[in-house]
C-alpha cells in the first residue's frame, strides 16, 4: 500500500522496467515460479542492487493492485540513490567536516521523507540507509521530503556497521540516540560526525550501537517511551547544529 | 480517509452516538435537508460542543465508506477532551511553571500524535487544540500519539488568540516558530511558557503571531523551506526543555 504508486505489477512491465534502467529496489517473484520470463526478470535484478524476495501467492495477491501480477511485483525507487563517496564530496565541496545521517532501518516512508527534510535543514551533508529491510526511496518519501530528496543525497549499503567502520577509518565520529547513554548537552558533537537513527520500534540494532563512539540520552520527562522517530532524529540534529554554531 | 474509523453515517447511528454522550467532533448534513429526524440531530449538535457544516450530496458521497449516508455523517473524537483549567492544574499538581503547547491549525492527524507524544516527553502539560478547521482526537492521532494521549490533556478552544490573551494575564509568556524571527537560542525560554505552532504549510496565522511575546527562529541551512511540522515542534521543545534544565 504505502509503495502503491510505484509498485510494478506482472513480467512484461517489471522486465521493461529493468530494461529502461529504472532503479528497482524490490522484486518480489512468486516462490517456485522458474519459467523462462521469470528467469530473466530475475538475472535483470541480479545485475542491478536488487533484493529479491521470494513469496507465497497469497503474499503477492495482497500486494497487488491491480490483480494482474503473474507471480512478479517489483517495487521501484522514485529517486536515484547517491555513494557515500557522494556525500564526502558534497562536504568537501562545501569545505565543512561531514556531517551525515545514518538510518538504520527506518521502516515508515513519513518518517524517511521528514528526516531527509530534517538532515537538508540540518546542514547535514547526505543521509545514509540500508539496503534490507528499511524502506527506499518511494513517491511518499519524496512528497514527505518536501523537495528535499532534490538536494541531500541519499546513498543505499549493504552493511551499516561495515560503513560506519569505514568512515571512522577516515575521520569521522558516531553518534545514536538511545535511552541509556549520556544527557546529549554534556558531549561534545562538533567536528565530522553521524548521526545514527534507530528503527522505530527496535532503536538501534546492537551491532551498529556497538560502533558508536557516543550513547546520546534525549531529556525524557513524560509517561510514555520514546520520540516518534523524525522528532528525535530533529532533536538530536538541531544539538549537533547547536555545538556547530558555538 | 483519515478519519474512516471514527466516521458515523446515517441518521440513527448519528442520533445514538449523541445520545450516548459521543465526543463528536464534526457533524457534516446534506445542504437544504431540514426534515424532523436532520433537525433533532442538529438540536443535539448544538447542545455540544459540535461543529455543523452543510455540504453538497457529491462531498458526502465522497466521505461516505458505506454508501448509506442518508444525508448525515459524523466525526467522532477517539478521546475525551480536557479545558484549559485542567492543564494549568496539571501543572500546578507537579509544582511547576505551566509548559503548555499550542498548535494553530494542524491539519495531519500523524504531525499532531507526534506533537502530543513530544509534548508528553517534553513535559509539558497539556496541548491546546483550535476547534475549527483543524484535524481532532481521531484514532490515527491517538495512534501515532503512541499512548501520550492517555496522560498529556488536550482542550479544543474556540478562538486560540483569545487564550493566548487569556493565559498571558495569568502569568503566561508565548513564542512561536518563524523564519523571521529571533535565533532560537538567543530567547529566555524559561518559566511559564506556550510554545505555539503553526499549520503545516501557512505557519502561524498573523493575528496569533501578534500575541506572541517572542518569535524564534529555528536555524536553517538547507535548500528547502521549513521543516516538518512535528519536527519544528520538537526541535523548539527542546531547547525550552535545555534552557529549563539550565
Amino acid at each position: 500500500m504505502r509503495y502503491e504508486e510505484f509498485t510494478i505489477e506482472g513480467r512484461n512491465a517489471c522486465m521493461e522496467a529493468f530494461r529502461a534502467g529504472k532503479t528497482i529496489d524490490k522484486l518480489f517473484i512468486l516462490d517456485g515460479c522458474h519459467d523462462g520470463a521469470v528467469s530473466s526478470i530475475v538475472r535483470e535484478a541480479k545485475k542491478g542492487d536488487t533484493i529479491i524476495n521470494y513469496v507465497t501467492k497469497e503474499r503477492l495477491d495482497g500486494m497487488s493492485t491491480t490483480g494482474h501480477h503473474q507471480g512478479v511485483i517489483a517495487y521501484a525507487a522514485a529517486y536515484e540513490y547517491a555513494e557515500v563517496e557522494d556525500i564526502l564530496e558534497n562536504a568537501r565541496k562545501k569545505d565543512e567536516p561531514p556531517f551525515i545521517f545514518i538510518l538504520d532501518n527506518i521502516e515508515d516512508p513519513h518518517n524517511l521523507g521528514a528526516i531527509i527534510r530534517t538532515a537538508n535543514l540540518a546542514g547535514a551533508h547526505g543521509v545514509i540507509i540500508p539496503k534490507r529491510r528499511a524502506v527506499g526511496l518511494t513517491a511518499t518519501v519524496a512528497r514527505t521530503s518536501a523537495g528535499a530528496l532534490n538536494y541531500t543525497p541519499v546513498a543505499k549499503v549493504t552493511n551499516i556497521a561495515k560503513t560506519i567502520e569505514e568512515l571512522k577509518e577516515k575521520g569521522m565520529w558516531f553518534v545514536c540516540a538511545d535511552m541509556g547513554g549520556e544527557m546529549m548537552y554534556k558531549l561534545d558533537l562538533k567536528g565530522s560526525i553521524g548521526l545514527v537513527i534507530g528503527n522505530e520500534g527496535e532503536g538501534v540494532s546492537r551491532l551498529v550501537k556497538e560502533k558508536c563512539d557516543f550513547v546520546a540520552r534525549i531529556p525524557m520527562k513524560g509517561d510514555i517511551d520514546s520520540l516518534n522517530a523524525s522528532v528525535a532524529a530533529g532533536v538530536l540534529a538541531y544539538e549537533i547544529v547547536r555545538q556547530r554554531m558555538q
